[in-house]
């Protein structure tokens, strides 16, 4: 694993700037920052993962558009309103202010993209992010601030750098659940100086999202928005990285421990959570069963909430693992829990109910099942049950 | 719709007889009776569905061993201890539970099956079990003991009864969450004194238990020991029905509706749910996409938050809808919530909003999405997601 610096940030590689604003949009959380752009003072090679969600925001369509006929150098981002569910003016809007945000960085319009977070089926209150544009200041430590500003139900900003020979890669990411009316999407922004071929560069950051974000459940609920961006502007110099780079590889796991990084922050801080919960499926017979394994025991209720009582409920995995429909060998399925042995020979152990309560308190608990079959494995994250989550989501109005 | 008598039971139809005790090993809830027996006077027609789970318990194994040799005619259940992952030792003790029911209800041991609920991973305390038995008193009004000795975390009996023709289709159900250590597993039986043809009732039964139990959902975990059993002993006379016999119709629709009624009353009761949810779905490109979309819908933590603050929190839906991944027009695609029209044309519609969240704090809220790209459909059913639930599930130490 690259050591991630969590001091590092969107700006931490070179030739990169950012800067935000408060625009009067998002009227909760500390830090009054709303509107935020990101740029590169030269121009990128650009990977975009976009939700797969059928009732996309208009950011989504937007960027597709953009990338589609050329990369990408910078990018806006407004919190407070998602601008999804908004039809053509939506559209409108969301090329407009890229636009104005393009203008105040001194790019072509082309090339700056744009992403919303906030409250669906309401428009971009155009005047008050069009007045604020000009009083944001692109500087080269404007990292901090620019993941301030995306944040929306977020706890705390999330950033984090690492590096690979010569290279710098950083990162910012938001989102704490899918929530209306705080929409939390899940907004990810990656910035390296290292030169990366396109293609290459859309390949490996699809890997790393998949291993990371797409790894990643506070509720389950995908968001019309969710969006990951990755800019590489070369200005550390070198020839480009791409399959055969004697750093090609050292690029793909520094990207990907970054991501991982990141995705482990946004579970850390989900709505209401206390703890984070790490799963990891081994011995599965294909990689599709570990992942789905890993993604229904993420979002099982009954096993957040067993987490978050700090009890060491081995029956829930099980259950979990008995109704996912993976391939699986009863006699030689194995359950760890905090690294006790809880479950083997389809029976559970005689393990110390009261000492892995215990050590189940902890702020990282690790959930490990073997499946008996075969070879292939998966790791995601999650994070426990609480009541305050409920009150989070059901007490608050729209 | 037939008419569901909510005071019917097990014992409504003629020729079923059934009584229950407390052998001490539940040891929580009202009304201790924790051993039950349910028999017919008269060889029956026997019809089952269990659990998809691969790891399921002793019971299944057990009632499916016998129901392929010949045809059941009665039933015990214990709840307290779900004699699941116990191995061995767990088949021999079920096939003795049942042998001893039978014993005490003058059957042969092959015609009586077992269900059991409660803790998995212990073995069933066969000396109380054993040392109870005798105490049973089996009567044609023991219907209501039988449904309370089979509950667990249920806070109320749920039974019913329909007519169609000169019969009567009688039930009970438990279940209110998938539950350990208090493993709410969801177990029904039905009987009925209209003689069936045998493959046809497996194929009627397994039907109703698909458009019922099958759509419902508490918190989306399914249990090891899921059982659902239908007895008919034809004690009403008259010709067995099959396909093409004058009532077969009735007989299906009849026992569709009761399966329904006693589905939402588990929904109802689900564990710190204030109320029920029917979702529907209409519109569909296939049957599998609309059932597909209602299991979403009833197991999203942020929907059912939502429905818990009766916030009209339409945006919601939307985003389940939208990563479903079924079949949908954007354009077509209308959300009904209570009644009230909240999207459609791939926008939200003015309603008023304080209005609709009144509408929510009903027992029973309806939310409806029509895709708008065929003509099929389902409905299912879920409740609301409180810190209730929560509590229930952290807070409680195994």
């Amino acid at each position: 694993m690259a050591a991630v610096d969590p001091a590092g940030h969107v700006t931490s590689p070179a030739g990169f700037r950012a800067g935000a604003a408060f625009a009067g949009v998002k009227t909760y959380g500390d830090g009054k920052l709303d509107l935020a752009i990101l740029v590169s003072d030269y121009p990128c090679m650009t990977a975009a993962v976009y939700t797969r969600s059928r009732l996309h925001a208009a950011s989504i369509d937007i960027n597709r558009a953009k990338l589609a006929v050329r990369p990408a150098r910078g990018v806006v981002v407004n919190a407070g309103v998602a601008n999804a569910s908004t039809g053509e003016r939506g559209l409108r809007d969301g090329y407009e202010l890229a636009r104005l945000a393009a203008g105040h960085a001194g790019i072509p319009a082309e090339e700056m993209l744009v992403c919303s977070t906030g409250v669906i089926g309401h428009f971009l209150p155009m005047e008050k992010l069009g007045g604020a544009m000009p009083s944001i200041v692109l500087h080269r430590d404007g990292g901090p601030e620019f993941a301030r500003a995306i944040m929306t139900t977020d706890t705390r900003p999330k950033s984090g750098a690492v590096r690979f020979g010569p290279y710098t890669i950083g990162g910012s990411c938001k989102g704490s659940g899918m929530i209306h009316p705080n929409m939390a999407t899940m907004l990810a922004f990656l910035t390296t100086d290292a030169p990366v071929e396109g293609v290459f560069l859309q390949q490996v950051f699809a890997k790393a999202v998949d291993d990371s974000f797409n790894l990643v459940s506070v509720d389950g609920d995908t968001s019309p928005s969710d969006t990951a961006l990755l800019f590489a502007n070369g200005a550390a110099g070198g020839d480009p990285i791409r399959l055969g780079h004697p750093l090609a590889w050292e690029f793909e796991a520094a990207l990907r421990d970054l991501c991982v990084y990141l995705a482990k922050e946004i579970a850390r801080d989900g709505e209401g959570a206390t703890r984070l919960i790490e799963f990891t499926v081994t011995g599965a017979a294909t990689v599709e069963d570990a992942r789905k394994l890993v993604r229904l025991l993420s979002t099982s209720y009954l096993l957040k909430s067993a987490v978050h009582g700090a009890d060491p409920n081995w029956g829930r995995i099980a259950a979990v693992v008995g109704r996912s429909g993976v391939d699986l060998n009863e006699e030689a399925v194995t359950i760890d829990l905090c690294g006790t042995r809880v479950f083997e020979r389809a029976r559970p152990t005689a393990f110390d109910a009261d000492a892995l309560s215990a050590a189940m308190r902890a702020s990282e608990v690790e959930i490990r099942v073997d499946l008996g079959v075969g070879s292939a494995a998966a790791t995601g994250w999650g994070c426990d049950l609480s009541a305050d989550y409920v009150a989070i989501n059901a007490d608050y109005h729209t």
